[in-house]
């Protein structure tokens, strides 16, 4: 067998100190507007938002200039602190920004957190305030799981991961990539495998992207590859994000996860999920539960805006899939880390 | 969880005499020409080209527009009588023949046997019956490893599939494709998923191709998708083809087969291998002694002639995977059906 390893190009001899794993902000408050890096045009173009009011904002969350949930969030609280300071009413502004993607957790967790401030009488001040907060402690948050994550690696890893979890779709750092940009800053990861993520190739468009600019040695490979990746040796650790974690520990993320997790269970590869606490959802119970959204065929019968099949074709487009707890090795959130997590591990943790 | 069946449109309800499930030849001799259904144009064109000696079927097996492993000896056959023909000289065309796909087995296989018919002094007609001859064989033996195939299948089964084994392939009907074929027929077959298959997407352009255009209800779905899919009940059974098997039933073919096998393993659904002989290479002890070729990093880094990834990324790209013998279910021969495969019932059928 051919081994992937070795070729990872000129960062391999480099130190830690010669890079900057982290040099990515794409959502950036400028004192009086909003600028948000556009990624539906990475990686050919880094084109940048200005956002100068709410609705603009609202505009960026529902066309998905913006993407990845702690990153709308954030969007959102500063599109009702703007509000605020241009002394919009902020009822329509909240119910606005709700609406702009109606499935995103994160983002009814940030309104809900600005509404609770307005309640309470907060000026346009202080809702500045609480806007760069959420922000601030994403980012911490994501700091303090790359250090958890890290550090259940051994010294000189490889590692897989999926889709985008990094700076892009959070205030910063990430979180799997988070927990890759710490293991490469401490020594555990030495080389990073990223698969396509078909069909919306966030791996491909976005991640690598993030890779490629801090500096991070890296491969892209087809989503198919990844067994016979695992099977060469060259990774020690699979590592992604969650949109919802049961109760359990059975953890709804990208399509493709679960594959991913059958096939590292069976070739004795570790399995780690990275998420923050707030995508733990106690009130779902197993990942039975959760109801998996289905996407438009489309997706998958176009490429690059061009038919790539034959008219007529029908396909099964979901966005998503469970991992069941069974598969997992490691919860990494910010509050701790669970390992072979189960009910009662979550309940632990998590329960009230 | 959202259930994938149903959904499959108007062709469920058609009885099988309704439906010509086996329309398709890609490999057509006219007597005093040959002509291929150009490969590289669908799904989006369906343009055929006429070869009138063997450097224009050298050409097309070269630039790709005929491809699959039998499909491209076939072709390289009737080349060979067309050179008799035209009174060309044998030997140069033998060995531009066999130059123009070093690595393609059946190739060498097709221009051995036309070489030994010229050795034994075979004039023009005689070489145009056997070019016929090994066409008609390898579509007998397709039909055969169909009904060996199907008759491994319970009644109203889901199945998956990868890359492209039909008649585009072939000199018709397919090999894995070609038990799909016959299990729909039969009625042991109510739904086919294909795997899109990248980097190459022979899933999403070919086979959809063939199978929307031979009336089978079939849904295209990501390569990630598979496990999920499989977890919701709807495939019993994946059916593959394959590149070259080994003595001990280890199975190469395109990359993302030995995922698929992992997967199902874990689900309880089987996995069937579909190839003629000719593809056992009892030489072979096991997989571990198959080189696994490394394609070009464009073919990730580019999609539809689309940059689609940051430039100065890296990727990993084989083109094969290896599947071990204990992951696979049944290998289908026009020789026979070997379950459960292992060294000793390998040599039972394909020993000397």
């Amino acid at each position: 067998m051919s081994s992937p390893g070795g070729g990872f190009g000129d960062n391999v001899g480099m130190t830690t100190s010669d890079k900057n794993l982290d040099s990515i902000r794409a959502v950036q408050w400028q004192g009086d507007h909003l600028r948000l890096l556009d990624q539906r045009l990475l990686p050919s173009e880094e084109r940048w938002i200005d956002c100068r009011d709410a609705g603009q904002v609202t505009q960026a969350i529902r066309d998905l200039a913006v993407r990845g949930a702690p990153a709308i969030g954030i969007a959102a609280a500063w599109g009702v602190a703007m509000a605020a300071q241009q002394k919009i009413d902020l009822d329509d502004v909240l119910s606005t920004l709700r609406a702009a993607r109606p499935t995103a957790v994160n983002l009814m967790w940030a309104l809900d957190r600005m509404k609770k401030r307005i309640a309470a009488g907060a000026d346009a001040d202080a809702l500045l305030r609480e806007a760069q907060a959420i922000q601030d402690e994403d980012l911490a948050a994501n700091r303090r799981m790359g250090e958890l994550g890290a550090s259940l690696i051994t010294a000189h890893s490889g590692v897989l991961t999926h889709c985008n979890t990094g700076s892009l779709a959070t205030a910063g750092y990430g979180t799997a990539l988070g927990v890759i940009r710490a293991g490469v800053a401490g020594g555990q990861i030495d080389h990073v495998y990223a698969g396509e993520t078909r069909p919306w190739q966030q791996g491909a468009r976005l991640t690598m992207w993030e890779l490629v600019r801090d500096g991070i040695p890296a491969k892209l490979i087809a989503d198919s590859a990844a067994s016979h990746l695992m099977k060469s040796g060259a990774v020690q650790w699979v590592i992604v994000g969650a949109d919802r974690i049961a109760a359990n520990g059975d953890t709804a993320n990208k399509i493709g996860t679960y594959q991913l997790a059958i096939a590292a269970k069976y070739h004795g590869v570790k399995f780690m999920v990275v998420a923050p606490s707030s995508t733990v959802d106690m009130a779902t119970g197993t990942g039975e539960e959760i109801e998996i959204e289905l996407r438009d065929a489309t997706e998958l019968l176009s490429t690059a805006g061009q038919r790539t099949v034959v008219e007529g074709a029908q396909a099964w487009n979901p966005v998503f899939d469970v991992t069941p707890a069974e598969l997992i090795d490691a919860i990494v959130t910010e509050r701790g880390v669970i390992e072979r997590p189960n009910s009662i591990a979550m309940q632990a943790m998590f329960g009230w």
